[in-house]
């Protein structure tokens, strides 16, 4: 879709800090995130929601494969929360490392924001893709 | 696991507002619910994680499945929310039917529960196994 900011990240038109990549489906780091590490899994062909996707199947093995990355990445066993959000008119899933001190509850609170440097973020995401 | 409740509710021991079960996958009413049709899917097999699913992509094909059923009981498109929770030590996905004048905000409070009667759960369950 023409003015969807995910659809413009997948073809390269807004940059991004891209972690993973397939035929279907991208990932990259929240600018917004909860915890360093915060990832957004979404298909590349645009979707309104998570369930609309017809290859949902593959959809969540893509996701799978990210969680156990970022578990290994960040080193947490601890959990991984994760929400399917609004704000965006593109199909996407939360992927949010979990750590008992984190600063936050069992009920997450989005407006609860890291506020991290380019530098902390490319960090983070070397962490991930190397942990694929 | 001989003392996990979600592994009695797949067993019978315990009961449930069941609306879905296959070979591998079973779903059934969230007693406590945060609006009415409040759902959880679960692997039949007790994981401590979703992402610990070996047949992941065939989970979410069940989940997705419920939840376009959810969608057509409950006549939204609004959104669906889901959240995988903590609380409970067997994987489980929460499906929530979502309406814009349903008193839940962007950021859904988990503690924010619906007090439900055992005949509008039982009516939610029928709405739901009709659906799928």
């Amino acid at each position: 879709m023409d003015d969807c900011v995910f659809c413009k990240i997948i073809k390269g038109e807004v940059p991004s800090y891209q972690v993973y990549e397939d035929n279907d489906f991208f990932a990259f780091l929240d600018i917004k995130p909860l915890n360093p590490g915060h990832t957004l899994v979404i298909p590349k062909k645009h979707y309104r929601w998570v369930w609309d996707v017809v290859n949902i199947g593959e959809y969540f093995e893509a996701v799978g494969k990210l969680a156990r990355a970022i578990k290994k990445a960040f080193n947490t066993d601890y959990a991984i929360s994760t929400v399917f959000g609004e704000a965006i008119q593109h199909a996407h899933v939360h992927l949010v490392p979990r750590l008992p001190d984190d600063g936050h509850g069992s009920t997450i609170n989005w407006e609860n924001m890291k506020k991290l440097g380019n530098l902390e973020m490319q960090e983070a995401m070397e962490k991930i893709k190397s942990a694929v």
